[in-house]
């Protein structure tokens, strides 16, 4: 860490300042002194400090990390990569690519189940489908809820696909015990009292990037799940917000190899919520392959334009056919 | 809302659309035909009109709501301005300026105490502090919890000062049950869950702005609370995520007056979490009130440099002070 | 075009504004009355309607286009992609992959000769390399301008290979005569004089996007050039600025497929700006032409560390290398 | 300038990078191990280093100033004030309030003297004026060009205010000799030929800030000027480019006592073009005023529905002369 002070500072002042950090933090302080002010470098494991009490001193102008202030998440500290194995035919992360596809939200078991077997035709090995959703107005279909949950896993009997549903509430988590991954969507993603339960029990979690949140705080929010002892996570970029309006979302492609190289966890894309158009899907998919995605999520619905939620971006069971075979074309081309 | 179709839509096609639609939702429907496309008013109540629904639709080019999309925050409908009485000293609301000052962490007994009475002295009417603070990163300080609510409490007690302060979890709204304002996170706009909760209480929410919400999510996360029967709502901008890093955030000074235009629940405005500098906040605060703001949020600490969080933006009593005068001297020219 | 009016507008208003459209620009106007306000479609051509002109009218509440506001770029009027031939050997936008490569700025003739033979071995059919640069700071170097374009010409002599260079100011015209393909760069997408004059010459374009221009903007500032009678533009996507500060841009992956759809102009991908840093071209690079770009723009220098400027960013020859073999192979197998 | 080296870097690899820097730019350089990595310090001016190339060095993992980048513009180098004297009556800067206004575009002699004579009646200093409209679209009214500098001078003449006008051409700063302030628009904030070539003449400038300039940026194109020998520099805050859709663009007020504490020139706020309704300048000039803005720029017109340009922003004489009285009635107050 290092620390810039403000110009002429007392040399007492100082004094007293570096002898502050050494005793709260057990680090060395190094000091040099430029022609208009003074520097401090923090030497020792500085993830404690608190880099807003020191941005506080009256004499400091200005602070900055050298170390990044996760651990867990941080591959420098974690060289091999996180492989999440879901069953014996699933493992996230060993460099193959896996496709979780599946509708918004459940609707009904003829439904999901039809969308289950569709899709795993076409080589989605996960399922993906809403039982809780979020949605922006309270007057919006939220979800069959426990019910969704159910028809979920009578799908999974059915196919044998391992289930991905999204979770909203603490006090849910009971209920999804037998889910095989748990999603916090992205407007939880600092949900934090979420994130610490979720980091007690031992089940995959799919953290979604939130809508502004940088690499930095996303990566913060998996060493929360991670730092209560379950570091099974993987991270999910579904598209960050910017000024352009054309489409729902601006897809950081930059964000795959960035957090590959920050981190061991796993990088799933969400190309179907990045764009919020269904025919983004196929291009998006394809340069998140070609980036290094470990697996896509897609929504694929029977019958778009009757589904009760986010019908403009999802692809008919045809169409994820078609995707689907080329992206699975490109990842063995690589 | 008015729907643009896709070019070259069959006429058979769009009349089985527009009595959908008409079935559906019990709506009017208008049509008219230009040269490249045809374009459908819908006419009636179409808050519950699912967008997506409409979008999803194969023969849909685009869709645009003429009517806002919130009901009971929507000034339209409710053309006199929420006032919100707290005690009979405070009603947020009504012409007048209320501060809400206090340190972002609560400390000690001591500490909080001793800074209400300070803040009191300067002229604040309601006391704020931290007692479950969402922290980017897991191994910061948490805050002292159901301790730091007591200790608030205590405060009050002393001083008279009604109290804010951020709920974190839908499991704590009891222990909320005698606090004054309960404040909603800038990171929990979108937590629904929560939001629907706070929904179903009697007591004033203070609802901060999500770093990239829009003013239309904010106002809609409102609704949410206020269509679960509670409707002592207040807004609180307190600054927007953009590509500019010299601030931690970039407060959105317009949307005083367009909130207050669109909504008739009271606008507060923090320009401590706005900027992030001790030194903003007093062009900031002015600027807040010079604009329309009926209150202000800001942070203070008996010394900021030992603040267990956000030291940064805390001014000192005595900095509050001149805040205060200024900001009342400038309303009372207004 | 749709025009929303303001609730409880007088209708003989609504009848003089509606004889005024109808006289001012020959168009038809539909009109249809909801519960709180009345709609008003435009019908006929709308390019030329001053979208201001009719948002500034006392009765309207909102505006919205159906119809693009550009003609030329217009997909929808020219369905054939236009395909640029700069010489016999490349022609941009028929569908085949086409890599410019060098350096930010030509520094010495045997630098960029250097530059141009190992590039072209990698397989790169046009060299680009900057002439006039321009520099954030005007104590940076500014480029060699007249000198650096007689050393590019010296370098497509050797190689044959056409050059690619960015013009800066409207007298520098007759200067970059011999050229190629002449760049604009960011910040001159809305530099309009500079576009007019570039729409009366007849010559290849490579527009670059603005670093926070919509994609409607980025088309706005092709057909200038294309209404002053020069087609010949390709569109350069070179990251946008989000609130995202690890990378120095957000390459817009997404505006590759959107750009092919609204547009029958080429779209090249310059995954050297968009990241700012070297890593991270050969991924992005990758998703750029698995989404489906006619072409790339790479850094690449002889000795980064040395370079004039952007060396941060550029690769070695043998780092091109290996990207080139990936790119082309990679474009082979879709 | 603090560089932060990657981790494990050989001693003599570091020793030659440092005996480089100094030889290069006649800095020392101060050096500490860490436990991951090895952080240099340079002390010495450091303007003149290209932080590109350092951060391009092959062992180094990121650089960060210390001190600012400009020089000419800083406060650093020049405590005091910097006022511009346009003529006996107006010098913007010393701490009084100063209000351009008039149309967005000259329309006629009578348009402009009208309005002229009518903002002259309200408070208003300067006569604002557009004759060369830089136009998003190519299809769009351009201004009248000449003719409409002409007529900036009949109003001039007739009310002995000083005439503020765009330019947006190098080859027009001749036409532009009798003109009292020359604007240069935002998205010609980065138009370095023209900043250099406005360099040479002494005649103030206002300089507006890109849509997507960061302040740091903004300072550096009012630094190509003042480099050039031109110092008489004015910042004009006009909304810069963010997420949200409300507005036109987003008023950044944060910037106002930011720049005014970084740099020593004026800043202008345009209420006009940061919202782009006319409804939201009085709140916005309100706003700039209490936090320190040393004038407004703000759009009038005889008829705002049929302005030329627009149209949607510009407040009527009659509104421009309330939002007159109660600015200064503030700046009065304060």
């Amino acid at each position: 860490m290092i620390i810039v002070l403000k110009p002429q500072i007392a040399p007492e002042e100082i004094t007293k300042f570096t002898d502050h950090l050494k005793a709260d933090y057990e680090v060395k302080v190094n000091r040099w002194d430029g022609i208009h002010s003074t520097v401090l470098g923090l030497i020792g494991d500085t993830t404690k400090v608190d880099i807003e009490y020191i941005d506080a001193q009256e004499i400091v102008e200005s602070v900055k990390r050298v170390q990044e202030p996760y651990k867990k998440a941080n591959r420098k500290f974690h060289p091999e990569n996180t492989v999440i194995r879901i069953n014996d035919s699933v493992s996230i992360g060993d460099g193959s690519l896996h496709i979780m596809a599946g509708p918004c939200s459940v609707e009904s078991e003829e439904q999901i189940t039809g969308i289950a077997k569709s899709v795993q035709a076409s080589g989605a090995t996960l399922l993906r489908g809403g039982a809780f959703k979020p949605r922006t107005s309270p007057y919006a279909f939220q979800g069959l809820k426990a019910e969704g949950l159910d028809l979920l896993k009578t799908a999974r009997k059915e196919t044998g696909l391992p289930i991905v549903t999204e979770i909203m509430r603490v006090s849910h988590i009971d209920m999804f015990e037998n889910v095989d991954i748990i999603q916090v969507g992205a407007r939880n993603m600092q949900n934090f009292e979420l994130l610490k339960e979720l980091g007690k029990i031992d089940k995959p979690i799919l953290l979604k990037r939130g809508l502004s949140a940088t690499i930095e705080e996303w990566l913060m929010s998996a060493e929360y799940i991670m730092a209560g002892g379950n570091e099974k996570v993987m991270l999910c970029e579904r598209g960050i917000r910017t000024y352009e309006t054309y489409t729902r979302n601006t897809l950081d492609i930059s964000a795959i190899p960035i957090v590959k190289s920050l981190s061991h966890l796993p990088v799933i894309v969400d190309p179907s919520h990045a764009s919020g158009k269904s025919r983004l899907v196929e291009p998006l998919a394809m340069a998140a392959v070609a980036a290094g995605a470990d697996g896509l999520i897609i929504e694929v619905h029977n019958d778009p334009p009757h589904a009760w939620s986010d019908g403009a971006q999802s692809l008919t069971p045809k169409q994820f056919d078609k995707v689907a075979k080329r992206v699975f074309a490109l990842k063995n081309s690589l």
